[in-house]
């Protein structure tokens, strides 16, 4: 009755299959693939699972209760509708689905049918992104300024989704939780080299209003592996780097207060240098997944709205198309209706002005009455 | 008759100064500030210079040759201008000028005067960018898809340029000189937050043709320094970190070659990683500043075209205001007319489609005749 | 009759299991913990493996052919021992024995029964340690002058072993891979700051003999993370940074050369800066515990004697108890006999003089007759 | 009357020179050195500054109040000897002398003539140095249990003294600022490749009593330049890398408490990895060679005693000799006397039990009567 489905052994799926034999043991009961091969492989580590080729057949089974997305973009929309339909909670692959319009059906599908929909964007789930949530929230930085982002790396190129829609989703989930704030704008510039149509190098420029502007270095294509986030902010500023083994947030007290001053006969505005202390907040040592796969199945298990829920994922993908929109067109600005109003139109009880932090989540059960 | 004058003490000036007494020794002769206290300052440090607050002054003396220009950037032109007028030749700090209009004004002055005009484009003089350069042009990267620029730092806040016109220069001069290449179309976006009206964060978009995309982060409130750029390339890729004491430059044999497989019983492109050796090559240590001193005095003693003379500040300065113009636009795609169309209309004979390199200098008196 | 049997499911077991598994599969048959909560903890994620929580029960199955041993140093002597004696080739973990005398018995019983009897020195296997032998061997660094290393952690304190004989088998493994050499003398200092009479902070000095000296840094009490080694040589030199996740081996061909030189009106001699390029040479990922499984299958089944053989473990431990007397007498320097009279008065038809690399294995068949 | 003089202008001479410029103006009146190149070098960049060739000119002469002798180490004791019997005070670069007997005897003649005799220990004049002792002295680390520093580089490879006297009095006057206390025992190895006699690569081993040890790596020859050293403390731990340009100390409050527990049913000792935060405080921005020439001319000007005076400098000298004297006897440990006991020998009023910290310096009147 209780039961989880595993669809999709590719280069992700297998640590969720991982995860969720840690986090609930023999409730992990089938792993699909279309490629028996790959159901071999996995399937050898794991003897006493269920091996099936067709998704079709996990959603017809009424033992399962929740089936986990980890395939190719391009189907994660008609395989979540079918196994909401079918009345099985969800959990998928960032990002949630390949346009707008299907984000915006999945949303509606699972709050009229009281299922739980969930996007795995990891990094929310990150001890780094919530002790930074945290930070922001708590004003430590003043007003955030800027972020930077730099996320490249040789990656792996793939046919269906270009870089944007491959390595934007985490850089948008993660400001999007940090400061559950919406842009205004985007605008992104990239180009394909290897395959014909996906950009492998993408820049994306983003207005959050406020002055906070934002700008990510997306690339399949660098020799070196850099994983950095800047959150600028007046007070206080943080540097993320996803790469260092210990102390991945530093807090910097460094910024600058102007002052106007006489230099060489001219009134110039000088900066003093405020160079404080760093400091690098412990963080606990878990793996997020984990705790992607333990929030999935509390939200199930609670009827409780996810963190990353429908609404988040869709966030992501309303940007992420006004981007693709924006790439096409050769970086021209694309302004984004406020995403509040697209919640209203689905008139979902789950609209929310920020996002729910994970102690307090809000019940599934107000609008399944 | 041969002397030498350095106007403007603040911030680099004494650096110029101290290199002049360096390589050139007497022939310094001059130094010129309009505030007494700088020129006490500096002048305590060289007591044997003759200390002038008046920089008309210095172009009224026979027996100054060359004025070097370490002004706000506002007076650039008008002293550049009158030193030219006197028969001056001129190093000018970057940007060489605050528009377009006047960097040609220069070029043209300098050519009929048959005077040497050249920018401390000091980052041309740079060891690392020469080895660059070398690498690039020897054809060891292949062909470069994408330069990916980082140049963030706790800065001056001035208020006569913003951080586009303060930082870029660096950028598109080093682009410049290692590629030979001029961009298509630029775009810029960025934000004013401690000054009105200049601003202090910006990110810049280039399209250089042929596939080739880059983008540099300008930054002048970052709680830390990071200078990088990456060149990938097809074959290589160079990532030079000018904040390594030692391994400044390095140089990826690793990439990747796409192929098709059938993954999970679809036709998926995969890449492969090749992952090669890394390789660092030594650098001279030497000060970039002295080498654009030495080869100043140069080009005046032999008559020969400097390495970023007039036309190479120009190419600069057009790219910035174009930038500036998008930046106005919010990151409105700004398309750049060649600049060897530019450089016709200036019916230049120093007009040249490729970067002179230091060995190899054109001569003046070509023109001169 | 060939199947396999892990005991000990501390620390280091499971990563054993895995590899086993991974590499053997079903030829995996049986572990072995005396806890039955670590059996437990295990065995679910493997639940087809046998769980037997008496080392002797293991001893006497006759489908044991091959018995791994990550059980408490302690206990390595009386279980090997008793595994030989039954007929079983054995893997143990570093280090093989407490004390020499141990590692000789061992050694000699393997050599009466024809039994392979490997340790686990994993550095052996490591990409980057077999990189170094190459390069060492091949002559690249000329002779070698100095080898530093610094392998400092906040680490498991173990009530059994010191600080000693936990971390300095490694260092002493690679050493004696790399350079193939076995030192002259040993000193070593130390102190126990946690637990009475176990060193947690250790340094070893040791002498090969021709100019070559080596400094060990050995700490559980370290609040970073360090782990480097230095190979100085007169040609050029290695620093291997474990830490470093792509860059791991890199060669300096930087160096001195001595000339003499009148400075102030003395004979001086100054050092010429041979500062030449680094090499970062690609290595391959793979799990070098992965390498070790493989390889003690690969003895087993073709009667092969292995890299890591009972004489390599038998050197290692041969050092560190000499530099246990050491540390007892309070640094004072230990003379080391030849280890090839030892190899002699065992008389061992294994006896080399030199490590034998992974591809020229000789066979253990000789000494079967 | 209180002109300044430095002799001796080979590689840190110029560093001294250009500091009691800056500091001092005209008060710095002399330049000495044997080599006529050398005092034109230097002499160029400072044209009013007087040459003299022979160092006893300089002592002879009545406008001439303290003397800076950055001369070869063998050189110190005859000139500094020479300097105060000339009634000179004195600043001599580290170490003083070449001998513990020529240390006491400089020592106890600027005691008898009631002038400033002070060595440029320079570390202890860094703001991380302070910041260091700060901590250590407020308690912040607990107790101190190990000190491991490395030390590395491609260094001046000197005739007339080795790696030794070269670099561990860096290392031995900070651990004598920073925590005030004298070894009880010294042990040294090391071996001298490039020339005869002179070590060129030396290990430290200190025993400071109290459970508190340290070992030092001093290396001439090393490919890469390392500078750091480790206060592991048993509440929190200090890493100070004097080669991070911005976060040179870092306090970790990381450290392990010991529990039993029963593991595997065996009563096992295991640690908790106390893993907290890390901070790194801001440091003042300051050449530590300019408070050096600061402190040394106010000690002069005030009567006061510097901070690293003659018996600072003969604890390090001291230390040095045993080590030496360790070094000859291939890595003998060598007890030392308390230095208290040798002060008292010299009846100095100036003995105590602890460094003096630069905000409370003790007069030099008391004993001037």
């Amino acid at each position: 009755m209780n039961k989880v489905a595993v669809i999709g052994l590719g280069y992700w799926g297998p640590n969720l299959v991982r995860n969720f034999h840690q986090v609930a043991g023999p409730r992990l009961a089938v792993i699909c693939d279309r490629d028996p091969r790959r159901l071999e492989a996995i399937g050898r580590l794991y003897p006493w699972l269920e091996r099936v080729q067709n998704p079709q057949e996990v959603f017809q089974r009424r033992d399962i209760q929740a089936v986990v997305l980890a395939t190719p973009v391009s189907t994660h929309f008609p395989l979540a509708k079918a196994a909401l339909e079918h009345g099985k909670c969800v959990l998928v692959e960032k990002p949630l689905t390949a346009s707008l319009e299907q984000a915006e059906h999945l949303v509606d599908l699972a709050q009229r049918q009281g299922l739980v929909l969930m996007v795995d964007h990891v990094y929310v789930f990150h001890p780094a992104v919530e002790k930074i949530r945290q930070l922001v929230q708590g004003g430590q930085l003043g007003q955030v300024r800027f972020i930077d982002s730099v996320r490249i790396n040789l990656g792996l190129v793939q046919s269906d989704v270009n870089v944007l829609w491959d390595l934007a989703p985490h850089d948008l989930s993660i400001v999007d939780y940090v400061l559950g704030r919406f842009p205004i704008s985007v605008a992104a510039y990239g180009k394909a080299h290897v395959l014909p149509e996906v950009e492998d190098v993408a820049y994306l420029t983003l207005d959050y209003g406020q002055g906070l502007v934002a700008n990510f270095h997306l690339n399949w294509l660098s020799p070196v592996k850099i994983r950095y986030t800047i959150f600028g902010g007046t007070q206080q500023s943080i540097v993320y780097n996803d790469l260092d083994p210990v102390e991945k947030v530093k807090v910097y007290s460094r910024g600058l207060s102007v002052h106007a001053q006489d230099v060489e006969g001219r009134r110039r505005l000088l900066v003093d240098y405020r160079t404080g202390d760093v400091w690098a907040p412990h963080l606990d040592k878990v793996e997020p997944l984990r705790r992607v796969v333990e929030h999935f199945l509390h939200c199930i298990d609670h009827q409780e709205v996810p963190l990353t829920d429908g609404m988040a994922a869709l966030r992501v993908v309303k940007i992420l198309q006004a981007a693709q929109e924006s790439l096409k067109q050769d970086g021209q600005r694309i302004f984004l209706e406020p995403v509040q109003a697209r919640c209203e139109q689905l008139r979902s009880p789950l609209a929310r002005k920020e996002p729910v932090c994970p102690n307090d989540p809000k019940s599934l059960s107000a609008f399944r009455g």
